[in-house]
Parts: C-alpha cells; sequence; structure tokens
C-alpha cells in the first residue's frame, strides 16, 4: 500500500508505470512515473539522489533527465526492475521514508495528473504493427475479400505484419484530422477525391522494444520477453474508404499513417506478471522459432474497453469490451518472427498488435466489425447513431488488468491510462492550387 | 572546371553532392562533399570560415560538425543552394583562392575518396518506398498474381507505396546477411523454415526530405521540390521467396526489412536541374493533386546500371541498364500523394521510386524480372550462370546524369559513388534453442 491514495485508479503501487510529462510552471518533458492521482517526476527524485541501486546509481540522473524514455529504456530489464522496486520501495506507506517524509521533496515529486501535460514516452524509430487477433483477421477479411479468402494462407503459419509510420504516432489527447484521399465511388466504379466517409478506430495493444539487435542477429522468442520494455494501449485510427482502395497490393499506407494515438503511460512486463495467462490453442504447431517452452503464459488478460463521446455529448458510451488475451500470435511470438531474417529492432521502436477482438458481438475492435461496415450503425444514448465516427466525436481506449496486491491478498486493478482522441473536421481547403 | 582533376569521376564541379564521411586518424563522422577522386571535409571549411554567406554564417559551424547531415537539410533550400555555391567558388581554378592557395587547409579538407569511411548521410526517421515503374509493376505483378491482375486497379491512379523499415537502410559497403524465414514448398503447398533460395536486388533511386511538414498539414506538388534535399541511389535487396508466402493482405515485411542499400552520396535537386526532362505521358490525368503546371520537367535523365561481380570474380558485369526518366510517377506526386492525407513527412525521411525497370529485356531492374523468376539464369562471363543471387556475389548500382559544363560549354556526367553491397551467406545457426 502506498501513502497516496490509489483505490479506484489505474496506478496502485503494483503498477509503476513510465512516461514523460511536463507542466506549466516547468515546460521540459521528462520521465515520470504514476501513483494514484499523482504524476512521480523521476528527474526529480533522480536529482535528490533517491536511485541508489547498483545499476542506477550512476545513470539515474542522466537517464531521468532527458525528454524521452529511450536512455533509460537502453539500460536493460535489470535496470527497469531495479528503477520499479526503487519507487514501490519510496510510495509504499511503510517503506523508505525518504520521499514520504519530506515534505519539500513531495511537493515536487508528486504532480498532480491534471496539472501534467503528457508527450510521446519514447523517440520512435520503426513502428510496426501485426495482424494477430483471428477474430479481427477473420471478420475484416471476409468484408474485404469475401469468406472464402478471409483468413490467408500464410495467417496460422506466422504472424502478420507491416510497417506503419512512426511519425504520426501520437500521445494521448491529440487532435487526429479526418484525411482526404482517393475513394471508390461505388456507383461509377471510379476513384474520386474526398475526405474520408468511414473513419475508424482500431483497438489495440503495442509494446515497446526496450534492447534491440544488431542487423544480422536474432531476438529467440526464449530471450524475447527481456527486449520487451513494456505496453501501452493503441488506437489506430484508419480512414477504411482510403484503405481499401490503396491497399493492394503493398498494403496500408494512407488509410493509415494520418495518426496513431497511444495511452500516456507504458505498464511493464514486470507489474503485468500476475496478469499472464495461457494463450489460444494453435491449430497446429508453428515452425519452430515461434514455438516457445511448454506451459509459458504468453497472453495478457487485460480488460480492454473502447468508449465513443458523440460531438456535443457530455458522456461517453461503451462500445466494445475485448481482452488482449484473445490474441492468438503472442508478443513473444511477433518479435521473435520479426527478427527471424536477421531485422534489426532498436529502443523506443513499437509493435502494435493489430485490432484485438473477442468472439462475441459486442467484442470487436473496429466500427468496422461493430457495424458490419457501416450496415448497422450503433444505436447510443440520447437517439445517437454512429456507422462510423464522426467530426468532434471523442474515442477512448481503456484497459486494465487484475493482479496480485502484496497489501490486502486480494487483487488489485492496474492501467495504462486513457488513450483518447478527438476527430477534428477535414481540411480540403488547405490543398495549395497549383501555381 | 576545378583546381581538383575530375575528369572521369562522379564529382565535377557541377555535383557537389552530400555525404558523411570518417577517417582512420578522425573516426568522427562528420558532413563532406565530393570532387574528383577526393572527399570535402565541411566540418573543416566550416572551422576555417569558410561558409560566410548570409544564410550560413551563422549555422555552419554547428550543422557541419553534426554526424548526420540532418541540421544542414533543416536549413531548407536556399540554404543548400548558397553551400553549393560556396564549395563551387572555392573549388574553382579560376574562384576564391581561399582554399586552393591555402596548402596546409587544401591537406586538412581534400581527403583522398580511398581513405574515407562512409556513413549514412542521415538519420532516417522513416523510410517509404514506392511502386512507380509501369514497367516493374506489370512485370511483377504477371509473376506473382498473372496478366490480367498484374496492374492493380489503383495503380494508374496514384503512386502506389508503403512503409519500409527504416533501421535496417546502410551505406554502400555493408555486407548483407541472406534472411530465412518462411517459404513455401511448392511440391507440398506447405511453408518450410528456410533461408532464402531467391535472393535479388531492386535498382531504385530515392529522394530524402530536406523539410518536412506538420501532422494534418500537407506538401502540394507545387511546393515539393523545395522540400526534396536530392537522391541516392538505392538497392532494396529483397527475398522474393519470404516475399511471396508473406506479403498477403499487408504486403511486404520480413523479404525486404533485412537491409536496403544507399548509395554514399546525395545528389540535390539544383545539380540535376539540367537533366530534368518530361515525364511518361500518363494514360490519363490524375487527380487534381497530382497535376503539375503544364510543361512541368518532373522526370529525371539518369542513367542507371547494375553490376553483379560473382563470387571469387575479380570483374562485375553489367546485367542491367535503366533509366530514372522511365518513372511513371514523379519524386514530386509521391511526396504530395504521401501527405495529402495530413502524413507528416520529417527531415531525413526517405522515398524510394521502387523498382525501375524500362522496356528492353536488358533494362529489368531486379534479377525477378531479368531471369523470369529464376526460370532463364543469365549468362555471365566465364561460364558462370546467375538465376538469383549467390552467397559472395556483390551488387553494384551505378548512375550518371549529364548536365551542362558551364567551363567547356558541353555536357559533363555526374554521379552518386556505387551502392554496392556482398550477400554474406545466412546465418541459420544463430537461432538459440528454446529453453
Amino acid at each position: 500500500m502506498s501513502f497516496v491514495p490509489t483505490e479506484g485508479s489505474d496506478f496502485p503501487l503494483a503498477n509503476i508505470p513510465f512516461g514523460v510529462v511536463s507542466t506549466a510552471a516547468d515546460p521540459a518533458p521528462r520521465p515520470a512515473s504514476a501513483i494514484g492521482a499523482f504524476a512521480v517526476d523521476l528527474r526529480e527524485l533522480a536529482a535528490a539522489g533517491l536511485f541508489s541501486g547498483p545499476l542506477l546509481a550512476a545513470h539515474a540522473r542522466r537517464v531521468f533527465a532527458q525528454p524521452t524514455l529511450n536512455e533509460f529504456m537502453a539500460l536493460g530489464r535489470p535496470a527497469w526492475r531495479e528503477a520499479r522496486a526503487t519507487l514501490q520501495r519510496l510510495l509504499a506507506a511503510d517503506g523508505d521514508p525518504a520521499l514520504r517524509d519530506n515534505h519539500d521533496l513531495r511537493a515536487r515529486v508528486l504532480v498532480p495528473l491534471a496539472d501534467v501535460r503528457f508527450h510521446l514516452p519514447a523517440a520512435i524509430g520503426d513502428y510496426t504493427d501485426f495482424y494477430a487477433s483471428r477474430e479481427h483477421a477473420t471478420n475484416v477479411g471476409t468484408m474485404f475479400r469475401g469468406r472464402d479468402n478471409a483468413l490467408m494462407p500464410n495467417w496460422l503459419h506466422l504472424p502478420v505484419g507491416y510497417h506503419g509510420r512512426a511519425s504520426s504516432v501520437v500521445i494521448s489527447g491529440t487532435p487526429i484530422r479526418r484525411p482526404s484521399g482517393l475513394i471508390l465511388n461505388p456507383a461509377t466504379k471510379a476513384p474520386e477525391f474526398s475526405a474520408s466517409r468511414k473513419m475508424d478506430f482500431e483497438l489495440e495493444v503495442a509494446f515497446f522494444v526496450g534492447v534491440g539487435n544488431k542487423l544480422g542477429d536474432r531476438i529467440s522468442i526464449s530471450e524475447a520477453d527481456d527486449h520487451i520494455f513494456g505496453m501501452v494501449l493503441m488506437n489506430d485510427w484508419s480512414a477504411r474508404d482510403i484503405q481499401q482502395f490503396e491497399y493492394v497490393p503493398l498494403g496500408p499506407f494512407l488509410g493509415k499513417n494520418f495518426g496513431t494515438t497511444i495511452s500516456p503511460w507504458i505498464v511493464t512486463l514486470d507489474a503485468l506478471e500476475d496478469a499472464r495467462v495461457a494463450q489460444p490453442t494453435p491449430d497446429f504447431e508453428p515452425a519452430e522459432y515461434l514455438r516457445d517452452a511448454a506451459g509459458s503464459k504468453n497472453a495478457f488478460d487485460i480488460d480492454l474497453e473502447v468508449l465513443l463521446k458523440p460531438r456535443g455529448h457530455s458522456t461517453p458510451s461503451v462500445i466494445s469490451r475485448s481482452n488482449l488475451k484473445y490474441m492468438y500470435w503472442s508478443f513473444k511470438q511477433q518479435l521473435a518472427h520479426h527478427t527471424i531474417n536477421g531485422c534489426n529492432m532498436g529502443t523506443g521502436d513499437l509493435c502494435g498488435s493489430g485490432t484485438i477482438s473477442g468472439p462475441a458481438e459486442d467484442s470487436l475492435g473496429s466500427m468496422l466489425e461493430l457495424t458490419h461496415n457501416g450496415t448497422r450503425p450503433l444505436a447510443l444514448p440520447g437517439g445517437v447513431a454512429r456507422a462510423f465516427i464522426e467530426d468532434g466525436d471523442e474515442i477512448v481506449l481503456r484497459g486494465a488488468a487484475r493482479v496480485a496486491d502484496g497489501a490486502t491478498g486480494g487483487r488489485v486493478r492496474l492501467g495504462f491510462g486513457d488513450a483518447a482522441g478527438v476527430l477534428l473536421p477535414a481540411a480540403l481547403g488547405s490543398v495549395r492550387p497549383v501555381a
């Protein structure tokens, strides 16, 4: 138990997530953790000399004075564990009194979450998105290519993935502009330039690579967990009509790269150790490089929900409830696959799960699936109906794991903070005329 | 004319390319240009105060002391022009004597190319690869999907592109490791784990973004040239068998992201002004955002060639001769398309043309096309035959434009330096067994 109240928040003592914040008084982005309703300023804690463990003592002042977590992430998992344990000791009601009993330091270190601005937690080198939910791949494949070609012949053999755009990954709270592009007119069968009419979200969880590998080397499945720093929630905003016209044969491009929202907090694998469960039984054993030791628990029981707050309304409605445990291919398998050809991963690289749809009608991770490509609009309170996302709507992703609580012997909820974004109207006027 | 002999080199006074080099005596990577058989150390020139123009005087010491060109690129096209003009004046036989007549400075600034090590010229944020050669798209489409589905319905409407992997872009001279992955066994129709048996090159030219745009903004076709810093040659190494099994529906991934070789020198658009020609006449007018002013010359007449030096042989053979002017979609169209949805480009982003195949049998830009997917091996001197690239083979790309030579009134050849790489054997042994 912490001396900071944590009841009902995403941030009990069992969590200790990592992010980057700034404040109005000090606009320099700097690493932080979170406890209850407070951000924990790691730059201040490090400056006070409170990261005194053997792995961090020589590095904490430097890595926690950076505008991103990359230098901290590059130190490796033992250092991440030491940082988490140090923070748990400093924040515990019955722990190290160095922070608890120092009024001035507490005032500098504990910043109300309502007063912080969030920044991207890492400089993202490359961003990859997988397609690891069988339900989602089947649902979307059916809509784009028909039932008989829904799941491609490769899908059960390897975690299908593709490169996304790193530059357009944004932190929660950043508005997203509705994109324009060439869209097929179903009546004329000709493409027309238009703002997207099929704006969608994708409910995903993504992992940050903490420690990478050299070009030509590999990360085996048994090593993978030590390379993964932690997870964020991710909304991979999608313009379905732009995507559908452009994506053959090289994959999604402008239908995706106008904005991807991540949650402010990265939750470490160590915090989620107790949320591990077995992943879905595969149809058949995959190739050896994708096989983990028998009995490994490589899925994570993390409840996920999507809320839509319609333009002009003050309360959001839950439109989907899913769970990360439905993912067919684990993050470990994704990382082992990504590097089996020698591809080099770097500190701060981001890998998305792909849309996480569950088996039930209300557990689907996109509007495309929930509304059957817009043909069955969702009925929301107040007489609001939504086939796709409309201008001014806000989409919020939330996630929660339930892990053992050392203090009570029961279980405590931990989360990521909201991954939220409002959709802005298209800006067609900004195309300058040809000279 | 320069006081440095340039006859027969890629680097006459009309070129003035940009790159990053180091030397054994000073291993710190730093910006450079090239003249004849010499690299021109820009850090030394800047330290001597010789970039005294209005745009660079305050910045040259800083931007030319960086390990990449990014800070220089971010200054914008007027500064790039000033740097080129300054270098032309300092390197001319009848120009500013400040370098020419200073023996000590010349010894520090002019470094024999044989003595330098090349580095990536820029920190590449995101890398996109287009698919802009109609001949290549038709040839490959025919082999992968049959003649009737060769050119997809979107291809003539927009420059199809996809996100590649930035981390695995390497500088010329870096060996490339043959990748392994899941490959379909045509007899059993089942995938098997194997080293790739269909190693290929792709002959491309890529442009570096010098100045980007904010998320949500666009770069119009009329603005595009001012955002493009210059071009490099690029070999987008491809493992065709890995690619073919994995690429549906999200595009190429492990078949590409194990290595992409670029030339050491970036040639600016200003140096290539005189190589501009009209691009191929489109089948029909594209959407307005892809239309340039009438009479614009948006293609570049750059002769390209591919050489293969077989393992154990000392002389390479030319296996393809193509030209950048065959590209259907211009770089300006590619950049306007990339940002039409508000996608943000950053300084140092790299955009490839896609494989540049010409109309003739010997102008094809990949082994896949040259050998008809390996069915008609190339016959090389010394009784060597190649269906695909073999271990120990070296692939070299060369490019040459011919531009007006102020001194003689004739035309002078300029180039990029070789984009070269040797294929190393697969490293299957490095997969660690499961614990």
